[in-house]
């Protein structure tokens, strides 16, 4: 069943983007027979090698479903997706499990079980419809979004399913319409609710995949539950726990994650885990805001797990008057934000103009120390 | 006069960018004194450090003249300004000047420059109005923008201004019209008359910059000539003379330049300098715009210098449907750039959703054989 599990037929073209001292490797890509898989490159060792087909992404079986689940706030798909490949990378390893976007649920399938409980609709994970309309009597929409990654081995020149991850999002709040197009009305979900109908779709999903007959009992399922962001937030959710169940149909236990992220300048409401990330970002955001005459707008995107802050994602918006004031003002960003920022996370600055349109971005890893510079150009 | 040119007060703090390998330097940028001027650090050893001043950018005294100059196609504006520049360096190594947006000539005295001769502006570097507004008969505006550029150097901690460059763009397309939020109409001008319009305009701001009392009569004055791009244009324009001239106010010779730029894919009527470059970004091309079901959309600007490529610019723009598709989209497009587009060039390639917000980018110089990436997140 292992084997048999995804058959792939033809040769296995494997491109190898190589690390950045080797030199270029003639046309690797171009060798695709007529039914091949070939993979991307990675272009980095914590990066997944990706399934290409026919010279054509393998793309997921429910593509485009995030989108619809996540219309309100795409902020929420974004942290979502990267948080489950994140999450996927502790169990299956970039350097011996190659990415492949979900081929098991399909469109369909991931859409009926997103919606409500009916008699038309047995496999909902959400309950029946109560006919009530009050914020406090009517069942929310616990689960809000679903997504399946599948993480393959090469084995005698085949792609194995050898792994599969599912993000199980659900909301803390349930928009609702009254009428269509009517006012939005929001149902409170307790952390308590959340938690507890998370676990029951995690069961009914689990015990799916294994009786569906593409899944071999051996094969490891890791589901993850995403805590949604409200419509209003600037930055997406996070995910609260997750369990990795290595055969079987039974989750034995919950993994809690205390992954959180929070926008800086922080409200009167809102204050990070540590202060003195806070404190950094303050010094940095005065030395930049009156580079030039008229002000520029500095906030970032901060990510803390427990405690300890694991990334930055800084944007800066302001009006430029010439290219080499751009030039001048990413320079300046790359000196301040070593002088300014915090140390031994990966950060990236993106500077955009007035009228929105990126014009340079600065970033480096978590090693690095100094910032790499783009300004964006035109001849 | 030469160390009076432009006296500045106080201490003059350097900021170190250091290059990659250097650890970062605790907080030099904050040392600035209350009339101090600071210099911005060089992100790497071909640009130009800039300069600050009590913590703000000396921005130009005709700051902003640039952009209504050329607000029918900013492309212009990139091009005349990002060329300026480099061939600034040509004369004044990185290593050695401080590049200074231009003090000398302020909006006024530029846009007084820049228009028509007339009894209340006897600067101005256009001719007369005649009265006609036939596009054959009428007097057309020969010089389009002007910009000053300063380059400085240190002596005993003061910047003393040791070579000026003035950009000086010229129309072979002058767009008028004959009232008021009417209809566009277009003289064209032949390039022999703009290169002797352009000598006479370049012959006028020499002497006046040498008469001004602002700069002495041994520093250096490059004066360089570009063609504007036609408002429709998808490229900018580019330089095609320039003359240094070392000492005093007479211009000896000219120096011709051959650069210009293209837009990939050609169409029926234009064709590239070397048909290999064309032929590599077919492939290219070829290559990524069926990655997706979806078709994606891949442009590029090239610039030549004589027959020789010497950059590119690609735009890609697609519709994704997942954090995943962008990230497999940009290890491929690693993989696909270094097998098929020239090498031994810098190359950018910038990847839009079909919102036309960035989602990655890609970057290599002419010595690197593989590219950087970079994926744009969301916590």
């Amino acid at each position: 069943m292992k084997k048999t599990g995804i058959l792939i037929g033809a040769i296995l073209a494997i491109l190898l983007a190589g690390c950045s001292n080797k030199s270029s490797n003639s046309n690797n890509s171009s060798k695709s027979s007529s039914n091949g898989y070939q993979i991307t490159g990675n272009s980095s060792s914590d990066q997944y090698q990706n399934v290409i087909t026919n010279g054509r992404y393998l793309t997921s079986k429910a593509r485009g479903v995030g989108i619809s689940q996540n219309s309100d706030n795409l902020l929420n798909l974004k942290s979502f997706e990267n948080g489950l490949t994140q999450l996927s990378k502790t169990k299956y390893s970039p350097n011996n499990y190659i990415f492949r976007e979900g081929q098991l649920l399909s469109s369909t399938t991931v859409e009926k079980w997103l919606s409500r409980q009916s008699k038309s609709n047995s496999l909902g994970l959400n309950p029946e419809s109560n006919g009530q309309t009050d914020p406090n009597k009517r069942n929310p929409i616990y689960v809000q979004q679903l997504e399946e990654q599948d993480y393959m081995k090469q084995e005698n020149g085949k792609l194995v399913l050898s792994g599969i991850t599912i993000g199980i999002g659900m909301n803390r709040k349930d928009y609702y319409q009254k009428e269509q197009y009517g006012a939005t009305y929001t149902t409170d979900i307790s952390e308590a609710k959340m938690i507890a109908e998370g676990r029951q779709a995690a069961v009914k999903v689990l015990q799916r995949l294994r009786s569906s007959g593409k899944v071999a009992n051996n094969v490891p399922i890791m589901i993850a539950m995403f805590q949604q962001a409200s419509n209003d937030s600037l930055v997406g959710g996070s995910f609260y726990s997750y369990t990795y169940v290595k055969s079987g149909s039974t989750i034995n236990s919950w993994q809690s994650l205390n992954t959180k992220s929070y926008i800086l300048p922080t409200t009167a409401n809102t204050s990070l885990p540590n202060d003195n990330d806070e404190t950094s970002f303050e010094s940095f955001k005065k030395q930049v805001q009156n580079f030039f005459p008229n002000l520029a707008g500095v906030t970032a995107q901060a990510e803390y797990n427990n405690k300890e802050l694991q990334g930055m994602h800084v944007n800066i918006t302001t009006q430029f008057y010439s290219e080499t004031e751009i030039t001048a003002f990413t320079q300046y960003l790359a000196t301040a934000a070593r002088n300014y920022l915090p140390s031994g996370i990966p950060i990236d600055i993106t500077v955009k103009g007035s009228d929105g349109d990126i014009q340079s971005f600065l970033a480096k890893t978590a090693k690095q120390s100094t910032y790499y510079t783009h300004v964006f150009s035109s001849y």
